[in-house]
């Protein structure tokens, strides 16, 4: 769940294609493999320890929903992978988790990538994890790095009985994609939330600060829209191309979940507007209080720049200068300097600076 | 008719699809079912309390329409979605209120989902209600959450029988579509009249109060948009696609929704490239008066500041300084001050800075 | 010719569609109907007293052009469009003068919306005024709600029996949206004119009203723009599409008007494009003045104000202060004032500053 | 050759088409026609005095090319056009020399406009020149305004027999069109130089000269790119569509020129970034210039105010001022006013204004 | 590898097309053709002295991969691609080193030009070399001008007889193109690294020279989309359509890079965002830092100010003084000294400027 903005692929660079190399961060936990078989009469979760124990799940009857933590143990996917069939540039693909959202079909089973989201709320951050989909007849194989995921629901439907454990492996695929999307719903949720105090604070009270975390969303908005972005393209392909693997019936289903990513993306392009707008607020708002100060100094500085003068004047030292023996001159060099003050005052007034 | 940038969808993520939840805004009103059922000569108004006594409305052979006040109510929803045959996703559509506008095509009926606007005078704002539409062959349904909407016209036509009575359900539909994309209309008459006065306001005496109703009426425009937008796409789809509840003679109809709504989406883009143009002459107003300001106290500084040295060399204290003895010492002092003074007003005059 | 940014539709919201309401401005003159009825021998030009007269027009041989002026007299329009069989929607549309330029085919007859466009002098302003074109098999229906138009040429034409006589209503048709079409031209090359002579005063003397001037123009472009860019739609369909009423000897014509009118927003985007770089220019000039006004300041405060200091230092009255006895005390105190100025003047030459 | 951004059309306005005006800058010199008929073995350059002379060049055997310096002479265009049997339309637009770069097809022949560009080395400025090129089956017709061109390179390889000599009037045009895009490189070297050599400037010393020159770079990529822009298509059109005129071998050339004019316009694009990224750079120097001279202000004003003060503080004329009267009264004055300077000094230093 | 916008076409402009004339920089060393001459069972690479050697590599059996390091090399490119039978104006573009990348389908073999890239550390540029590829049924041809690249893997592939010895001419291509587009991604990392290096420091310590960069690395994108983006355009249409020289097996590969590809463009778009974004926060920490600066010059003089008068009122050389003369007037100027600095720092810690 690494931050880069560009990924280290270490020596897989100058590699074969097909090169099973891991790019991306590591967990540290050690891979595991959950098996989850069904038909509308059974259901069975178990630990695969051993990848070339997968024959079974691959041909049927039950549908088997494979799901592997810890893509690091290049070993353990390609065994899965080789058990299962796979195209050595699936593998590959799976292993590198620095992938843009994608769509292949490779005639008897469908390669997606899509991106897990997770927001932590002490960085304020939008962490991204890539979850590798190998849609089949019989099973569905989901691959991940981290332990934790969104799928805990679609879990709890299938141990329930409910419709999904009625319907095929498209249809399993869906509900994982569509908790997916879903997911990401509450994280704009908590974003949204958090611009919109952003907002109050920025006109209540805008700091530098302010602006270090404007900027900080805008780019948390431009790594989310680049995971979301290719995720419509992969959705409409589901919805709208004729793959074998998809049923009319789920279709349907996709569809919606299409449009859920289409909302999605939406709200982040207005989030970004809006975005975009409250840094305009923020720099004009230091433009005004920047104009606010120079008035303060302006008028201070314009009104006791003449009086200083005139003390200035008396100050001097010819021996020949009336004024000072008046009787009232002191009383008239103050009454001159007030009236300058007051006429200064009313100037300013008049021009709407005070 | 909330106004959050992300509504909240509580326990609904992760659910099943299809799962009943409703999202969004709730009104304190209790659901509300009316039903009008018309044909050439019969016209009836009903309030429906039970949704099971629906089965007559769904096969005709007089045309109904079925309004829905208050979507909260999931078992109303269900109970009358069951009773006429709504897909689960239907449902689940309907009763979450913050969708984009779209349509989709189910065959047997037409889901369509709105966005119907209000404004809020009080606080300047936008409220959109979401409005579901189902086109069906012998009924319309319409679901709202709030009372009170804008389809009092379409009643009144269909009371007095009007055209509107000798036509199907499609021309019905037509009629609500067009109703709400009319209501845009209003709304933007008076958004642009305040526009306008904003824009007199900004040229006459822009204030810090001017940017923040600038930047106000931005995101107006920015949620505005998103609610019209879509619906192109919708009422295009309508115009173009061959859809079977759909007559060629209500689609000439639709293609004149079409147009206002596209009228509409010009009018937003137009309104939102004036509001950037009016940041842009408050931003430099702004930085007007800042100059206006420094000049000011320029010119006061560097007048007096020169003069003020010439007094407090006079001031000074030493026993020889020939011209404190002078017997016009002290007139020729106020004849260099004044001297300086002007040549530097003149100096300011050819600069053009007074 | 309103400049409302969006006109008011009164009573019309809400109304049934096809509902005659005129909307828009209105003229003060009568509603004026004018027909010339023409083929290759005859030329007839005449005042229609009585919209119930027009059947003659309708089939023919000859062609006629019904022009009417002042379409606000709803039931005059009424009557005509009923006489000649229009659909109600465009009769609907005819009086409602806020439209997008459209085309629409009804197979019998092609219905289009322009805007014709004037520039103001006095206030430098656009204004725009719809003209509905009707174009059928025998007759050219224009609709205008003012007096006074740009077809004054083509009625010329036709009166001194030019190749328009010899061809049919397409050809017509043709002829006045040419004459719209180069209207345009001309307004945009005083506009031109306008903003070149803006150019120039930008670079000599910027001022506030500049800055008005621009934000102006841009606001003529935005409106600009938004009648143009339809029409070109509009135009490319004429030129593209297999209209029955359309001979392929006019589509060459049409052609010519489409490359017109994308010739026309393409000088719309340069000047759009080159207002805004003189809206940089300009906020660049104020601040460059800015610091020109700030550099006097500063030379003038920071030469005087150490000056100053030291008349102020030989103006204490301290009882012992050795320099004030020296001989040559008041000459070295002037002579160390002088120093220190030209070190800095040196200083500030050193910096460019000067 | 003119610099307006929209040109006079001046009668032009209201005209019938195909009425020939000329609109545009005049050359002074007299129109002059050149034939250049060549085939394999032979090859003859020859003026034309008299454009009825034309119709041995329309039928062929021998390929011609016939140019046209200076189109200001409508006679003879007339008289040229008229024996060639072009289209009224044609004829109209060769004499407009402001036309957008297009390409019509009239079955006998292609007619094709482009802009060829000049750059006007002492004011830095492109100029256009409108090229017609009208290509039939036996004859290429090229018009220009002005003598001097870029064909000089495709005149020579005419005379000295090389495959041009072999190969039809579709080569000959495509060899004219890829000696104007040719041209487009040289004068983008050109311009490219400067901007360069602008770039370097803006960061060792920029002036307010230096944004005047961005705004005029500016500007003239925006001509630049109205006169490309179009070209694309026409030359796209060229490659892709089946004009009977066009051989499948010449195709491949054109796809050649296809590719340059793309080239030009990334290139057109990248300057036009580059210069966006310049004026931001300019601005920001222009605000960090202004930061350099307030601190020399701020720095000089804050330490010797609190100086001036403490001298005029001991410039009173209390009678009872104990300090006055101290034998190190004096000193101990300058002692805590260079105290109070070191402090401020300090002060800055660590604020990092020093 | 020059950095220069334009590269000089020297005596290039205005030739005839196919005219063989080398364009961009040049390498120092001599021109070296390497064969690398492959299949199942051998293996053999070799250096190609005479070009006219080169027919038993066109024919087969064995593939071919023929290596030019040194275009510049006019007669030799010219006899290599004669003997190969390859079309003059291929043998132009091969020559012309600042094409856009680009895809020619000529039946016989496919060309294909790309841009290789590498960055300098030193300057922190990143510099292009053109790289063409000739895709025949036999033979690969590729032609660099500077020796070294980024196929050394390949070669390594090829020697220990790997995946790549078993297939065709179309996976080599691939392997080459792969090999240049995942040395893309290693220079990103290393950009991307910097980036995010400058990021922090624009945060911690903003200076001119981080505007430089900024601009420095705006500019790189520039140019880097300006490499990449045409090359999208080129893989898609050799995973797309149907050349026949691909096979459907290699096209599995080439869509693996087309995929890496637009992962290349979305990444530098999301840098020239974030860069664009960097730019925002420059400008506004310098204005901050300026009002930093304001506030404490405004803080300063508007303290001193007033004091500095009073004691300019008390230096006034008036006979009748009363103040003067009194017992506690020096303390009492003291305490009104005094006190006015303190209302002054409590007024501006209420604004908060303190």
């Amino acid at each position: 769940m690494s931050r880069k903005l560009v990924k280290k692929r270490g020596k897989k660079v100058g590699a074969a294609p097909g090169t099973l190399v891991h790019v991306g961060d590591k967990s540290e936990a050690a891979a595991h493999i959950r098996v989850i078989a069904y038909d509308q009469e059974h259901f069975q979760d178990q630990r695969l320890a051993e990848p070339a124990a997968c024959p079974p799940f691959k041909t049927g009857p039950r549908i088997s929903w494979i799901n592997v933590d810890g893509v690091h143990e290049v070993a353990k996917v390609e065994a899965l992978g080789g058990c299962l069939g796979l195209h050595p540039l699936v593998m590959e693909d799976i292993l590198n988790t620095d992938q843009r959202p994608k769509i292949e079909d490779y005639d008897d089973y469908l390669y997606i990538v899509i991106k897990m989201l997770r927001y932590e709320e002490q960085r304020h951050e939008i962490r991204a994890e890539q979850v590798s989909l190998v849609l089949g007849r019989h099973f569905v194989l989901s691959f991940q790095e981290h332990p934790g995921d969104v799928f805990e629901g679609v879990r709890e439907r299938l141990r329930h009985g409910r419709r999904i454990r009625f319907l095929g492996t498209d249809y399993l695929a869906y509900a994982l994609l569509d908790a997916v999307v879903d997911n990401y719903f509450s994280l704009l949720e908590n974003i949204g939330d958090q611009v919109e105090k952003l907002e109050e604070e920025l006109i209540a009270n805008p700091s530098p600060d302010t602006l270090a975390r404007i900027h900080h969303f805008k780019r948390e908005m431009l790594l989310l829209r680049k995971s979301v972005w290719p995720l419509r393209e992969v959705l409409g392909s589901l919805t709208r191309e004729e793959h074998a693997l998809i049923s009319a019936e789920t279709r349907l289903f996709l569809r919606d979940v299409h449009d859920h990513c289409i909302h999605v993306l939406d709200t982040v392009e207005t989030l970004r507007d809006l975005l975009a707008g409250m840094l305009d607020i923020y720099l004009s708002s230091v433009s005004n209080r920047m104009n606010e100060i120079m008035k303060v100094l302006t008028i201070m500085a314009t009104i006791f720049i003449p009086l200083t003068f005139i003390a200035g004047v008396y100050g001097m030292n010819f021996t020949h200068m009336p004024e000072l023996n008046w009787r009232y001159g002191y009383a008239g060099a103050w009454l001159v300097m007030i009236a300058v003050a007051f006429g200064l005052l009313l100037f300013f007034r008049r021009k709407k600076w005070l």
